[in-house]
This record gives structure tokens, sequence and C-alpha cells, in this order.
């Protein structure tokens, strides 16, 4: 037998758990967010979905790895499935592949939807995916994995602490900013109102549908069924979750006085995301402080923002955005080949700080500036205040997320 | 090492995607009804699950898959794992084979317990179901898979657009059709009235579990951990419930003005159904066309149902019924091999309206009869009036959904 | 190409299930306890599985799989990638078996919390915690899986009835003994006053999520792709299940006269605990048997538990102990190896019985010690009577799970 069915078998798999995370995502949001808007937020998070699916199937897939430049690439545009493309490995059949790089590729613009949840405008939202998951992903995914420059210069991001943490918060950030808060989150005072999620449950579930999920980015990633390998990735991605959990709910604990699930479960998606650069190099006990520390990271980051007065309702930006950039340096100091706390100097740091920079910055810049076009098109990029104030699922979609008929009524 | 290892661990895992589908269909169910009747919802949905289990062991797997004639097996009735059936596939072990098909037939009968909730006598629901995972879908299961007749005159349903949802759908519409509409559904002067899902949330992360175990469906009836092939039916299976999402939100909004996500979570749904039965030859780009006709077709469904007052609370059969015969149809319009869009003349597609008209005749007509017969017995199949209004979990189960027992009372 | 590879990939599967199942028991526990706890509970779950992720690696591992003797083992704690553990099989790296080893222990740990939740201090509870996952589980892990005494004698636990259930419920048992029933729960004349679950579609959910993990469960135990093997481990898994519904939801009827959803879940779970420890020596329709009995068992065990007066919010102790002895004593009747129907006489019967009770004793006696010397710490293991009146949640954790902002106010 060919190893090719059982690399096949075990990327299929995995990419099955992280097309699962996408049911994570739309819990997590939905159970963060208000009851009022919470129908929208699943439309949202379903049409990501939907459109990245189709989108890079037609033009991301290509841009990331087809033939072209350092910075592009340029072939393998909805390819048949014994189309050779470039970047894409020998030993997996093509679609496969495709598949896999498809279900993440959602995940970047997933990201952003959390950031611009409760006032985005849906239309624009869409286009704004469309251009996320189309073309800036695709385009830094190339740098790093599609043979690109970051590449070229020994830059290393094993499962897309950058490729798509960095990059989704980058765009998230944008959208946060160019959008603007909530109504009534940020007083004229400075005071800033708490929001609170608006269903645990969900957000739980969802938080535990993303770790799962997990095990597949990261160990769907090695993409070839080595046991050896993929058996500790996953353990260290666990690990990660677990210190990033304590991590969260202790630092908001001796920092407020509460216990807060919600930093808890941001604490272990910042787990997740600190581990993501580096698992394939990481070992068992140093993830543990990785993880620890990329969930003290999203705690203090959650606060940042609220100084910040930038208001981003699941806490996107500070999991993935600083969790991803902690992620990706966490590499250059603790990886067992060339880690500058296992003997590795200073070069290997040095381009993880480039390489998550090129990305932000990218990201960001690209973000903002179209964002800064779609809030130039009639309807602009926010909703009114009056759908805003009474919730966007009566306001937009007609129905409520609880509908509440009381009982005994039904058959008035 | 024999592939017959590493067939079965890419059938059992088909076989566990297929099985969380059961959560999902328990979520949509228990979703889009009312919350009066959540709990009962989700008691038929476990029992459906439980009573296949058992019934399709000891009977169903025999009559589908057994040595017999055109119409039926006679064999292979509980058997042990080292008995050879006839239907079974070399090179399986035979309970990797009954398990994945025994996940199967449970969803043809869960399909009914949609169109039926809300009003169907539990008990005699039971029976129905029994009848439906025993009998009715083996049936046509043998004719297709199991060398019957439409086996025989090169009818395609590669993972079951027929056998799996035209067969559920025939028996929902004889089921919601000899039980009536919900009481309060339809006014004396023709109007409709809207009784919308009284839990989107749980709506949507079933249709995504759904989605996610489709994965399992379609790449599972490989049966082969072959994978080239696998991975173009994972590929098309995905693009097709895209497109099935995409279409149905936007004819709805064109068609009413509305954002209706419920339609949207239908049309995963029917996309997902339509290319079910040619995952196998149909391309990617294809694919996205059956998807997106499917899910124009389920949303025009749903509207015809209403105008022919027939009750179906969340949709299942115009996603199931008319998507899987739209689905049936599609193999003989764009199968890369013989459909008529590739040359193949009207041939296929002709073996595909028999086959489809074939399924649908019997599961209608023998589901008809059925529940006439049991709307015979002591009790009949529908509840009480009283208790459709009071709701089936406080009349029937004694409990709410979401019982509310105030905080701060509970230690009154 | 190694078998080792496809035996890997087949325990990763499995261990991905397994730790699945904690999303499942969070469903459980929140969805069964009331509203005003459900945060509580959830921050309890997700606590429990990063504690014993963090424990399990350092030190249970070690005290479970290492060299040492019948009682314990002792060396093998938090083990590299290469090292050599007397108690874990050739042929899976080791990682792999460590992964599939620490998803395992997390869910005796689990067990406990259902049976304390809503009342237990969260402090202690957390060092209660790491005591089960790191020290109690793991010493019966080695009497039974790591060459211990009940290795020796013969005892026979395939997947962990003992190992797993009996332990977590006699765990959970001391702990419902010592931090006594929830306020309200009885009154002083001997009622028991009914505290029904405040979410089903939660603990339905859960309830097919732990099944569709026990697929996991007990066939990554065969720790190897043997695909005959594992497919009957599934489909008895399965059919015991569906049985175990079936007969507890009819059980409970005949009983009471009432449809109890929540007494039909348990019964599923009890079905799966029962099949557990003979999962690969029984066949499927005894499987049935097994299944039924154990759900009847669970139900009488509700009935018995309200008797003593002893408070188990979820069940955990009639499912998990209960269910866990009889599925112990199970194999002893029905292996087809050496079971008393098939003419295997008294002697496996006789070492199941002093197995499980061995194991039972253990767990309770060291449980009830411990939670004895928590109590004595300043703080105690119980929360306050004003918190508990309140509810955790709110006292506690500052917040609400489903935190009611009346659409509209939000933008006040």
């Amino acid at each position: 037998m060919d190893e090719t069915i059982i690399d096949s078998i075990w990327v299929l798999l995995s990419a099955f758990l992280v097309f699962f995370m996408h049911a994570g995502f739309a819990l997590v949001e939905s159970g963060f967010c208000r009851r009022k808007n919470a129908v929208m937020v699943l439309l949202k998070n379903v049409s990501v979905v939907s459109i990245a699916s189709l989108l890079y199937f037609f033009v991301g897939f290509g841009l990331m790895f087809g033939e072209g430049n350092a910075f592009i690439g340029l072939s393998g545009f909805a390819p048949a499935a014994t189309e050779s493309v470039a970047g894409a490995p020998d030993g997996l059949p093509l679609y496969v592949f495709l598949f896999f790089q498809l279900v993440f590729a959602a995940t970047a613009a997933t990201i952003v939807s959390g950031a611009v949840a409760e006032r985005a405008r849906l239309g624009t939202f869409f286009v704004f995916t469309a251009f996320a998951s189309a073309v800036v992903y695709p385009i830094v995914g190339h740098w790093v994995w599609g043979g690109g420059f970051l590449a070229d210069l020994g830059f290393v991001d094993f499962a897309g602490s950058t490729v798509v943490h960095v990059v989704g918060a980058g765009l998230a950030l944008a959208g946060a900013m160019a959008i603007g808060p909530r109504l009534g989150k940020y007083g004229k005072d400075g005071s800033s109102r708490p929001m609170p999620a608006h269903n645990f449950p969900l957000a739980a579930l969802g938080v535990l549908i993303l770790w799962l999920g997990w095990f597949g980015f990261n160990g769907g990633s090695e993409l070839a069924a080595h046991p050896e390998a993929i058996a500790s990735i996953i353990l260290v991605t666990n690990l990660s979750a677990a210190a990033g959990f304590l991590a969260a709910l202790t630092h908001t604990r001796l920092r407020t006085g509460m216990l807060d699930l919600s930093m808890g479960l941001n604490g272990v998606l910042a787990g997740l995301v600190s581990i993501t650069a580096g698992c394939h190099v990481i070992g068992p006990v140093e993830s543990i402080l990785v993880g620890a520390i990329g969930g003290v990271i999203a705690v203090e980051g959650v606060f940042l923002l609220e100084r910040l007065r930038i208001d981003d309702p699941v806490g996107a930006i500070p999991v993935h955005g600083m969790g991803g950039i902690f992620g990706t340096l966490a590499v250059g100091l603790f990886s067992a080949e060339a880690g500058l706390f296992h003997g590795g100097g200073l070069a290997l740091l040095g381009t993880q700080a480039l390489g998550a920079l090129a990305a932000a910055a990218f990201a960001f810049t690209s973000g903002a500036a179209f964002w800064w076009l779609l809030a130039r098109l009639p309807g602009g990029i926010r909703v009114s205040a009056e759908h805003e104030f009474e919730g966007l699922d009566v306001a937009e979609c007609g129905v409520e997320a609880y509908g509440e008929e009381p009982r005994g009524i039904g058959a008035a």
C-alpha cells in the first residue's frame, strides 16, 4: 500500500476537524455577543464559510500556491484534480491538499467577523470577506507556505500563528477601527460599559470545539501521517490550551478579583494560537509556558483594547493578533532546533519578528484601505443606529434568536 | 499491510461522522420547532437512532443486502461477524460495512420526525419508525445498492439522494398529510401563520454538524480509502453546500426582501442532498451549479407546501424530497461519464427519473398505507388538541425545555 | 508501510473522540443543573480538562504505566517522546499512547464534577480534581492496565467500566456525601424536591456527543487498527447505548407513568458504561441485554439515591457507578470466552467482582479521606448558603448564563 493513502486519510481527517472549527467560531461569536444580534452573527458565520469556500477554490488557492514570484502565485486557479500546482506537496492528491487549505482559509476571514460583530453591515461585510479569503490571506500564505520571500528567509510558521491568526486579526483590527465601537460601549466620560455574553453554554461549547479542531489544524499541517511528529504536535497543542485557560483564569482573578469564564475561554484560544507556529519544534514542558504566557497576553490585550477604546466584542484581536505574534516569536525563543533558549542565538527570533510584522502590516493596511473604500459605497460599512439599537435580528432578519411564543398560545 | 485496514478505518471514520449527523438532526428539528415541544422533539430523535439501530441490525440489513430477488433481500439477519452476506463488499469486514449502513438507515427515519414534529403521537410514531427503518428504507436500498432491479437498470445513486432522502421525504410527506397541520398553522381564510424557530443557534449548529457529517455520508460511500476519489467527493460536497446556502439566501432576499437564516440553512441542506447522488462523477464547477439549484428548489418548495397547506415544521420535504429528486436527476445531467451535458444523451437521465419516481412512489404509498393503519389504532396518530395546545413537553413529558426557576428561589 | 502508522492514526482519531466527550460532559452537566449555576458548571468542566491534562502528563502517567510494583508505577513522569515506559505498548509511539491515556484520565475526574455540582467550592474542587486525576485514577489504572495485581489475577476491563467509571463514581459518591445535598433538595419531612434540567437541548446534545465519543473510548482501547475487532466493539457499543435508552425510557414510563427524557438520556450513558468492560468479548445480541439492564439499573439507582437522601444533580453515581459495576460483572456473565453463560464457570465472575469492589472501595475511601481533609481547610468544600441561594454564577462569576439585556436597551 502506498503511503499516499494513509497520508491522505490523515489530512482529510484533519480537514474535517478544521471545518468543525467553523461551528466553534459560530458558537463563540454568537454566544459572546448580545441576544439581539445572535441570528445575524450566525448568518455571517455560515456566510463566511460559504463565500470563502467558493472564492478560495477559484482565486485564493492559485494566489497562494500557484507558480508566481516571491510575493504572489499566479496559476492553479480552480484547478483540475490532476493539475500540478507548484506549491502543492508531492505525495498528496491535489484535492486532498486543496480541501485542507480551503477550510483553513475560511478561518482567517472568520476572525474578522467576531471583531466587527453587532454593527457591521452585511453587504459590505460579504465583500470584505471575499477580499480577505481570496486575496489578503492567500498572499501572506504565499509568502510563507507557497514559496514566497518569507519562506526563503527561513521564517517558521508551522500551522499559521502568523498566516492565519495575525492576518485575521490585522484585518479585524482595521475593521473594528473603521466601523467604530458599538453604540453605548464607551461613554463620553471615558467609561467602558460591559456587554457580557448572552449565552455562556454556547460560547463554552464553541471553545471546546475549537480546542478539538485545533488538533487537526496543527496536526494536519504536517501534511503526512508521521506518527511521532503528529502525536507530539497534538500533545503540546493540548498542554498549551490547558495552560492558557488556567493562566488566564488565574491572572484575571488576581487582577480583578473575578472568576471570569470569558477570559478563561479566551485563554484557551490564546494558548492554542500561541503554540500554532512552533508546535512541531517546542517540547511539552515549554509548550505549557507558551500557553500560559499566551493566556496572560490575551487578558491584558482585552484590557488594552478597552483603554484604546477599540471595541472587539469577542476578543478576537487580543487572542488571534497578540497571541499570534507571541506564538510566532515563541518559535524563536523555544524552538528545540534554533530557539534563543536552546542556543540558537537571535537570528531566528529576528526572522520571526520580521515575518510577523510584515504580515500584520500588510493585513492591517490592506484591510484599512479596503474598509475605507467600502465606507465610500452607498450604505457604507455600518448599520443604521436604529437597526443597531433595535438589534439586527429583528431589524434585518425579522426574527428573534429565541422567539418567545409563550406556551399555550401556539394554537390560539 | 492489508488495504482492508485502511479501508476499514476510513469507513469507520465516515460512520462516526454519519452518526454525528443525528446530533445535527436533533438540533435542527428541536431548534426549528416551537419551544413548547422541544423536549419531545429531542426525545423522538434519540428514539429514532435507538429503534433504528436495533431493528436495522435484526431486520433491515438482511432485507437490504441479503440474498434474495430483484425486490428484496432475504438473508443476513442479525449476522455473525464472520457471515458472508451477498450484497456486502469483499474487502471490508462485515461489521465495518454493517455499522456504516446502520447509521445511514437511521437518517431516513429521522427525516420523517421533522415533518411530523409538534403533533405526532409518540407511540404510533415509534411503530412507524420501526416500519421505516426496518422495511421501507431497506427495500429501496436493496433495489439500488443490494443488487435489485434499479441496480440492474444502471440507476446511479452514489450516496443516497434517492435511497435516503427521497425515501425519507416520501414517508414524511405521507405523515404530514395523514396527521394534518399544526393547530393554528393555516387559517380558515387560507392564511398561513408563521411559526418561527425557537432557537436559532441550535438550528445553525445542527446544520453545521450535518454539513460536517455529510463528508462521511458521501465520502464513506466510496467504501474504500481511494484518496483521489474521496477528496473530490468531499470537495464537491463542500462547494455544493456553500452554493446552496448563498443561493437560498439570495433567492429569498430577492423574492421576499428578507434576510432569512432558516431558508439559508435549508439551502445548505438542499445543496448537500442534491450533490449526494452524483458526488463521485460531478466536477467542482458543476457541483456549485447543482448546489445553487438545490438551494433555490428548497426555498420554492417551502412556499409550495404552504400553498398546498401541508405543514412541515422544519422543511424536511422540500429539502430532502425535492432536493433528492433534483439530485438524482442531476446525475443524468452533469455526470462527467454519461450526463446529458457531457454528451451522454437522455438514457441515463431517463433511468434516473424512473428510479427516483419508483422510490418516491413506493415510500409515499407504503407510508400512507401504514399511517392509515396506525390512525385506526386506539389513540391514533395525533396527540389531543389539549396536549398540542399546551405543548407536548409539559403535557406529556412533565417538563419544560428551559425550566424557569428564577434565580434565588432554588433554596426557598 | 509500517503498521505503526495506521495504528497510530486510529488511536489518535479515538483520542479526538474521547477529548470531544469533555464537551459532552460539559453540556450534560450544565444542561441538567439549574440555570443559576450553569456558568460555574462550565467553568469547572473546562478546568477539569485543563488540570488533568497537566497533572496526568507530569504525575499520573508515570504512576499508571511506569515501572513499579503491583500497586503503583514509579517512573515515566513527564516522559520524553523517545523514553521507554514499562506499561506502554510496543508498536505505538509513546506520545500517541500518552495522549490517548491523558484524555481518558480527565474523564474520571469529570464524573466527580457532575455529582458535586451547584454547591462545591471551586478552590477545593480544583485540589480534589488534581488528586483524582494525578493519584487515584492512575493507581487503579496501574492495577488493571499497568501490570498491577488485578492484571495478574486475570481481571478484565477492556475500556474502563471499572478503571474510569467505578473510580469516578466512587470519588463522586464520597464528594456528594461529604458536601451534602443542595439546599432545598430534601425536605425535613423526607420529601424530595425535583430540580429539573434547565436546558434539555444542551443535555441531549451532550449525550449524543458522549455516545459518539464512546466509539473512540471503546474502539481506541484496542490500541491498534484491527478492523474486525474494532468494528465489533463499535457495533456492540452502539447497540448497548440504544438498548439502554429504550429500556430506561420504558422502565420509567411503567414505574412512574412519565415520559422522562432525563432518564432516557441517563439510560444511554448507562448502556455505554455497561458495555465498556466487555465490548471486545460480548456479541451484538447480548450487548443489547447488557445495555438494557444497565439502563434499568441507572433508573433504579436514581431512585435509590433519592431514598438515601444523597444528592447527585446529574445522576453520575447511578450511571457510572452502578452501571460500571454491572458492566464489570457482565464480562463474567456474557464473555464469549469465559463468561458464566458461555460455560466459563464462576471463576471470571468472581475475579470481576473482586476487581470492581477493590476499585470502588479504594476510590470511595481515598476520596472520602481527601474530602475530609479538604473540609478542614479554611473555606471548606462548600460554598456559602448565600451564594448557593443566589446562584454561583452571579455570586462568584458575576454573570448570568443567559444574560438578559432586553432588546432595544443596548444603546441606551
